[in-house]
């Protein structure tokens, strides 16, 4: 057997190391010392495989097995961590993909393409306030000069980290990777629907993508005693009102969807006081656009319902309204097929979260795999998937990317 | 005409001194050094008319006209203010009182028992967290060592506070009033049901008392993309359905009750994590045991229902429940027959706001007369009664002391 799990617990143990923040916790925020270290630790790795490193612009590094004069088949995910994050989340696709690399070398199935390993810089959002900065800059769907203009809480911005950091040292300065030939990304998923469905893999066929929104809903305070209810206009019911329709109305649409209220803020607190203000934070999610259409129409009717209903204004700002990604389907049957042919029972299913996949379907056929994260949990020290699980997940993507032509 | 317009003008304008803190914003929290130059005001007033003064042991002064030896008819209500607060909450009582005693001292129609002028300590919640302390020491609800144990943010007790400035130095030290022949409480109504009625003074037959609770809402913090609407337990969601469950139930049972929920906190607040636990303050105000007994039932039934569908546990913890206050028949007629007498039309009413009266009325038979609030406003530098409202309550105020036996 090609893949050996001995070395992925190996390279898994010490990408831990790097930002480790407790037993099991790991806060490696991107390109920061923590991070540049496993970068460092990264490309050394890749070397020692006979690989050619180049860091693009954004700061993502690629390191393919023969020269850079074709488009090459890539593999992997993201180093950097959320604070106080697991082990798992972004590290797992990156050393699955360089031990399929070492074993199909090793076993000489390599496919007719350069195959290779990438990290993409800033997957997490906990640096920047955004997320995927570095393979929304590969994918060009926001300018470079704005992506590198983003500014983090100590004013730093991402050129400057990037200039500072990203190791450029390492190789010689930036050198785009050019059309990429595919793109694997194998990722804990993250939720529980491979442990409820008992399968262990999932082969991803959708990213859903989030639409956000900051609603203000404009009550008026005042004496909780004084005030019969008939002549009230509390913003806390009427925010109530949204927070059950938005919850009835994505029931309704079924699976393809998923939406979230939370409170960011309620003005004045006192408990002698009627709430005035609200301001709710919408996350609305969904695997085709047609079903957050619904979702998003249906909330924007119920708030105007309620708004004049109960004679108070409600507004809606709109923070972001992504599209969701069909993962290219040829992508997606090299993954099934593996499995079917190595006897692995998979699950096809979206991914809720977003991932660099996303992006990089943009310019390239790109698909991805999830293995299952323990209890659903990621974004934790708690996070865990076990060995024999990564090292099935390497199996399917090595079995693919023998496959890919 | 007896009553004088212009020295309650010059009056509120004196005490509007004390703690301005804006063009019509008053900051004067009990015992506080703005407080205390008021009290010294209102003692240097009451002598000047030849009356008695005593401070209790819980700081209210009371001034007669005559002597100590019987109970007296107590007129009055409090000096202090919340932060920023307007120039009537609480002031317009104490003015109205001295006018009145005034006036009947000119006209020579006093009653048969001595008549006074009170100002109760502490009324506001603002400094020690819990209202009316003063009336609550002097009518024993709660005992004196515990009221004494207030603490203030400051790490200041009512106690010690009462030592350094109830302004005991003044007159020879604490004594207590004795038995109290009668009390009337004249205060802005801090609502808007005066204004909608087109009556100039309200007859308060009842107080409403407040039932406090806290709620706990228990649910599952978890990623808002990659879980399934079915398979949430968020605890905003349930939080919803107990906000507009308690409007729905107040509602129901009517007028005689107001209930209120606000959010103390949500925690985490992020727009990609559902909602775990949420914490509510609910409010329940009413006007006999009955009404208030229905709201209570029917939403602990509510928190029992939507805990078990939801299968996440609620938590509610009492703060307090108090027991609302029938007013004393015969006080309350007083009032009406002296608003009859006088030809002003009037609303009997219930006060929806917790007052000293609640308390007195324990140890003495008690009334209450409200003069209107301008749109309903109140704890606000923009509440305001116009000085010919205050005036014409003070007219009612001494016919019905006139009548006083």
């Amino acid at each position: 057997m090609p893949i050996k799990p001995a070395r992925i617990e190996r390279d898994l143990n010490a990408f831990a190391q790097f930002g480790r923040s407790g037993p099991t916790a790991v806060t490696r925020l991107a390109l920061t010392p923590a991070d540049r270290a496993a970068r460092a630790h990264l490309i050394d790795l890749c070397r020692a495989e006979g690989m050619q490193v180049r860091i693009d612009r954004f700061g993502n590094i690629a390191a393919i097995l023969g020269d850079w004069d074709r488009p090459a088949l890539l593999l992997g995910s993201h180093l950097d961590s959320v604070p106080n994050g697991g082990r798992f989340d972004g590290v797992v696709g990156v050393v699955a993909a360089l031990e399929v690399v070492r074993a199909l070398k090793e076993d000489g199935h390599l496919p007719p393409v350069p195959v290779g390993v990438v990290n993409f810089t800033a997957e997490e959002s906990s640096r920047w306030g955004r997320a995927t900065l570095g393979s929304k800059g590969l994918a060009g769907v926001i300018p470079a000069d704005e992506l590198m203009a983003y500014t983090d809480r100590d004013g730093i911005t991402f050129g400057q980290a990037l200039q500072e950091n990203a190791g450029y040292d390492l190789v010689g300065g930036p050198c785009d990777f050019g059309p990429i030939a595919g793109f694997f990304e194998m990722h804990i998923e993250q939720g529980p629907e491979l442990l409820l469905a008992s399968k262990p893999v999932g082969v991803v066929t959708h990213i859903a993508a989030p639409s956000r929104y900051k609603v203000f809903v404009r009550g008026l305070a005042s004496h909780s005693g004084s005030t019969l209810m008939g002549r009230r206009k509390d913003g806390l019911v009427a925010a109530a009102e949204l927070v059950l329709g938005l919850e009835r109305i994505a029931k309704e649409v079924g699976d393809a969807v998923v939406a979230t209220a939370t409170v960011f803020s309620v003005k004045p607190v006192s408990i002698n006081v009627i709430p005035g203000e609200v301001e709710l934070g919408i996350d609305i999610r969904g695997i085709d656009k047609e079903s957050i259409g619904r979702v998003t129409g249906g909330f924007r009717k119920l708030v105007a319902e309620v708004s004049a209903r109960r004679a108070l204004p409600i507004e809606v700002e709109t923070l972001s309204e992504e599209e969701p990604v069909t993962l290219d389907p040829h992508m997606v049957e090299y993954l099934s097929q593996a499995c079917e042919r190595k006897g692995i029972p998979f699950l096809a299913m979206p991914s809720r979260a977003g991932h660099d996949a996303m992006y990089v379907a943009r310019v390239a056929p790109a698909a991805m795999l999830f293995v299952p994260s323990k209890d659903g949990l990621s974004h934790n020290p708690a996070e865990f998937t076990a060995l024999e699980e990564i090292a099935l997940g390497a199996e399917v993507l090595a079995e693919a990317v023998r496959a890919f032509r």
